[in-house]
């Protein structure tokens, strides 16, 4: 076994893979960026727990980067989607389940009056800035540097085989800072299609931060004033935070959301829910996928959202993100070595102080890695409704060998 | 029951999802614009036939507008899904699954040296653009006009939401057609990356047209004129025309191949197939989807593949698609009524004369859906390898239906 990769099966499907994808790996799912030991492909994954290609079992601290909600394997969405699938799966037209769901998310998500259906996040977010297009007649959408939206050309975190036509109504701000919001919406001017915003503030590499109630009232009443649309991509925390919708705690209600990720545990599916001010432009707009209409993912989505309701699962994540962050927050003050922790609990964010290059981040997930523990040191992380107080805990031994290899 | 409509649990499920859904549906399955009586909701698929929500059964000739490529519910495909879907779904990286895939494709696919995967042809069709950009460095894309590339703004057949910025690179020449693809060429000047095109021309109400030789040799001399990328959008047509790849009976080979539809017979996947020459540029972009490395997809799509090889499904396809189109060329003799049946014969386009405004077409299809066939009447239509003679023979009765409404 060679000792300085990931494990033998691992190293040679990597080989192999070399052989046929391009860099071995693509997107956000690519090993190579991690810190060594971190294998590239997956086995298998049951409730919190994921074994890679070499039979080693981690504590899943990522859950798939987020569409593990209630955890791998959940039975009664796994049911739902068995029972769709045995009916039918890409027919000629959506089954009911369609209809069913787009009733769910109405009922539960407070701004919305309809829903509509993508595949990936990416969908849903362009989605949304076509139908703020077309529900105003103007062109101009304010981002936030550096959220990540999707990657496409019109907001990929890389500019490689990207035009500057792609971006050239693209107008940016940064995140909880209104003077820069209105010095956006000023160069916009009469042409302001839409303003765009992430839940919270969830850069990788650098600390989260939650969106001031000011901040979120201030981009609601500059999307009023111009009659725009202000859209809440709520992809990476959706039904994480507020079963409402995201911003549903501050009391800011988006034209449009943007849903991916946690919709149906695991399973394929976006969505972008509207209210009434933009259901006309969202009924002339031509968008669709071979493969949006699949009904087993819808089925299985009807279920992640009851089980949801019915677990009251944010306040589980809640509870077990705490203990994580405690529990982290008491290594480090042993260890002396200073964490950040940030954004929501639930969405856990470990970045080392004097930090930098992340390299202390890295040495701290190898270690943890190795002792049974799956964290990112870059990226957040996810929980799910599967973490139970013993997986936390057993997470936190694998994080004290981290501070270990740190302090050592 | 309400005889206006198309039954009473489709009409009533309608009339919920008007209420949810912007305009009641969307894209291309969106039954809105279908003749009077075409469902708009399905309950259950086996094999080649279909039963609506209302409990009606038809022989399916759509075939999900493509993706059911060897019939809904494939034993084989099925298993091979449901044994990688009881291991993992979504997990932190992609299962082997994903490598064994990009061996396969590399294998089958006669230009590809390597493969990439999403989920729908529009994530494949824009990921060839953006590998063409970073391959070559350059910017203009050649397109054919009428051709459909997928449904987000830079190739989309609406313009609700669109930017002209969106297609500033984006310039037409006509399918089949040297001379306009050489005044294209001109007009890219040092400016082309890519040339793209579709396997064959399959617009949307109009007869199909099938590529001269001349014609797509002179799109691969063009393009290694200029060191572009040749884009085959493989799409629609992949794994149902050739099994190496839809232009390999030309003798002509793409640098790029987007395929999706057919290629997990029904689960949701797409991939991009590359040569040497754009491996670089393909390695460089960052594309990526939160579902776009699930892995029970991928299981279906290898099984697919196999299924088709050992079972000659091509073969088959054109036999029962011969066995349709003499049928219906009988009909129309003895019914003295001109069809007009072009391209592929396992991907029917049935066209009537002398009806520019499709009304023949929307009469003849409504009466031969009550008599129990699937038929559409301005877009292609799709067989698997589910069809026997008997379902053949069976929409032949049901089209006999139809020619005698025209005659009536």
């Amino acid at each position: 076994m060679n000792q300085r990769h990931d494990g033998e099966i691992d190293l040679a499907l990597r080989a192999r893979a070399k052989q046929v994808i391009p860099g071995g790996m693509y997107g956000h799912q690519n090993a190579a960026p991690l810190p060594e030991g971190y294998p590239q492909f997956f086995a298998r994954a049951t409730g919190c727990h994921v074994w890679d290609v070499d039979g080693r079992e981690y504590v899943d601290l990522m859950c798939s980067w987020g569409p593990v909600l209630l955890g791998h394997h959940h039975a009664g969405v796994d049911a739902a989607y068995q029972k769709q699938a045995a009916l039918g799966v890409s027919m000629n037209g959506p089954a009911p389940a369609l209809v069913e769901l787009a009733e769910t998310l109405v009922d539960r998500i407070a701004h919305a009056d309809w829903a509509l259906f993508q595949k990936n996040g990416t969908d849903a977010t362009t989605t949304c800035v076509t139908i703020a297009r077309a529900g105003t007649g103007r062109r101009k959408i304010l981002v936030a540097q550096g959220s990540y939206h999707g990657a496409v050309p019109w907001c990929s975190p890389s500019l490689v085989g990207v035009t500057t036509e792609d971006r050239a109504h693209v107008i940016q701000y940064q995140y909880n800072d209104i003077a820069s919001l209105n010095a956006a919406v000023q160069e916009a001017g009469t042409d302001l299609a839409a303003i765009l915003v992430t839940a919270f503030r969830h850069d990788i590499g650098r600390d989260q931060e939650m969106p001031t109630i000011e901040f979120a009232k201030a981009l609601r009443a500059a999307a009023t004033a111009a009659d725009a649309a202000l859209i809440l991509d709520d992809v990476r925390a959706g039904f994480r935070l507020h079963a409402a919708g995201s911003w549903e705690a501050l009391g800011v209600r988006p034209d449009l959301s943007a849903f991916s990720k946690g919709i149906a545990n695991g399973y394929p599916l976006a969505a972008v829910t509207g209210n009434e001010r933009f259901r006309e432009g969202a009924g002339r707009i031509y968008v669709t996928g071979s493969f949006w209409c699949e009904a087993p993912p819808m089925a299985a989505a009807i279920a992640t959202l009851q089980e949801t309701k019915a677990s009251n699962t944010i306040a589980h994540l809640v509870a077990m993100g705490q203990r994580l962050r405690d529990g982290l927050a008491k290594l480090s003050d042993q260890a002396g070595i200073g964490v950040r922790q940030t954004g929501p609990v639930q969405m856990p964010m470990v970045l080392f102080d004097d930090d930098a290059d992340n390299a202390k981040g890295r040495r701290f997930c190898a270690a943890t890695l190795r002792a049974g523990a799956y964290f990112h040191p870059r990226h957040n992380m996810f929980l799910s409704a599967a973490h139970q107080p013993e997986d936390i805990d057993k997470a936190l031994s694998a994080a004290a060998a981290g501070f270990e290899a740190l302090a050592g």
